[in-house]
């Protein structure tokens, strides 16, 4: 096979686009899927400052990689859930990345800084990739917001997306489809712009990116995540495109590009400051979801803002 | 196991009602759906002429058995489409079920009454999967109203439906999503009501009432259709559905419930007669898609509607 591009002897075949790249030319067709999301969308401005979440896994340090390579003024954020040996290795691949290449990286350890880890909190009513993403969440929308920045930016690729996609599909719940975005705007002083980079490059496009420009990523998936739904899903979207080339592109796409405005507004809620935190929160209670984990997890109540006006 | 309703050993689990029932209160809760199918979206009342398609199979026997027994005028329609001995045993199963219950089936065989049949009509650019989905829709609608009947029912169950939708949402055909309905009324004088009544009904209950009832149905699939995009639909349904039961039924109910009125409207398209058969059309063309298959396939192709005016 050879290179679309240059016609050198291929080392990836992109199949849902039908074609074959050599090296050099695959790293250019990579950036050049970014440069359509980032600048097609107005995700970020060269001047703007980002916060790069990075989990040491294959997308986030390709997409810091691609970054960095294209001029952005961009840091790592990493934060550690105190999943053992895992969370050990992937902070490890996180700073060697960031030391290589003398960039920025901040290192946020829940078990030091909030009083919980993962695998303690998953003892509790939720399960530990709900506690993850719901940490996740809030922490990096607050550490951004206390950092200055103007964005997060996540790994997320086209895989990824369409997972979550068809989670939510299955699950009609609209108000998650209106907010299934590569871009949030923010709507709210107390919350950051969120973007999604990647979501144009498939999972095995961004692991070879990975490979061919030597960073040193943890393959290990987390171990509290085998079995979940998300990895569920995938397999089950992973079936279907075997038998349909093109399906998870065509679903994704359709999606954002014909159906999303169908959900506009389903994401409607009315917003208050958190009386701990001071994040913006929905719903009828006066703790947001995660101030109300954390506390369930370290015991200490704090004081509300009712106690504190006694 | 204990039967919910009367305490007795049950013989059959519907786990995504966590429920399991003995012989005969498993078949008055089927009678149950049908019923609440029927009755709730006003399919048809008792006094209507009903038209069965049925294909051997345990879904539109196990319907019609099920229609005959709530005392519905209700005859049965075989279309013979010329799959080998497949179509063969199908039709015997049905003339079984007629004969044995003295209700009226009409067998037509597309080989003798319009010229092709799905094997050879697959040779061209159509797969036997969509030849067949297109006589159907044509005969179904046109049998009907030649025969005077007011609506047609077939026999969709909860995970064909749940199939469907998968492939219309994998792909965001928004005009299918506003037409995948367990009733679609006539809107126009050449469009017989269309109504799935056992679409409350999952699969492996189905064939548990065709098995409990005695019907000696077809298990055979359609050998034409192994490995059709439908088929891994459902595999991949399936899979999901093991780890996470009830996504099947929260996928389509929640559908029906809470998205569908988000592509109201989306299916809106001009009709007008087809110049050849009558029957109402949608696009630019002249002829409808089904008289423009069958005359490629006949050779035949009879005269337009502007060769008779000369």
């Amino acid at each position: 096979m050879r290179c679309r591009r240059c016609k050198k002897p291929a080392v990836v075949e992109v199949r849902r686009h039908n074609a074959a790249f050599c090296d050099s030319c695959f790293q250019a067709y990579v950036h050049a899927q970014v440069r359509k999301a980032v600048d097609g969308l107005g995700m970020f401005s060269c001047d703007e400052r980002i916060l790069v979440a990075v989990s040491g896994g294959k997308d986030s340090l390709a997409l810091w990689d691609i970054l960095i390579s294209q001029g952005y003024r961009v840091d790592g954020l990493y934060l550690g859930l105190g999943v053992g040996e895992y969370s050990k290795r992937s902070q490890r691949a996180c700073e060697a990345f960031a030391s290589e290449r003398r960039v920025n990286l901040r290192v946020y350890d829940t078990a030091i800084e909030e009083g919980y880890d993962v695998p303690r909190a998953a003892k509790g009513p939720r399960t530990p990739c709900s506690v993850c993403g719901l940490a996740k969440r809030h922490l990096f929308n607050r550490l951004a917001l206390e950092g200055g920045y103007d964005v997060v930016a996540t790994g997320h690729n086209l895989d990824d997306e369409a997972a979550v996609l068809l989670g939510n599909v299955l699950r009609w719940e609209t108000g998650y489809l209106a907010r299934q975005k590569p871009v949030l705007q923010s709507t709210h002083p107390g919350l950051a712009r969120k973007v999604k980079p990647l979501y144009r490059v498939a999972e095995r496009e961004t692991a070879a990116y990975a490979v061919l420009r030597d960073i040193d990523y943890v393959v290990q998936e987390c171990p509290l995540a085998v079995g979940n739904t998300q990895i569920e899903l995938k397999h089950a979207l992973d079936a279907i495109e075997e038998t349909s080339p093109g399906t998870k592109h065509a679903f994704l796409f359709g999606f954002l590009e014909r159906a999303a405005k169908a959900f506009e507004g389903e994401d409607a809620v009315e917003l208050h400051a958190c009386s701990r935190c001071d994040m913006p929160t929905g719903g009828a209670l006066e703790l947001c979801a995660y101030c109300r984990m954390r506390d369930s997890l370290t015991g200490s109540r704090g004081p509300s803002a009712e106690e504190e006006r006694l």
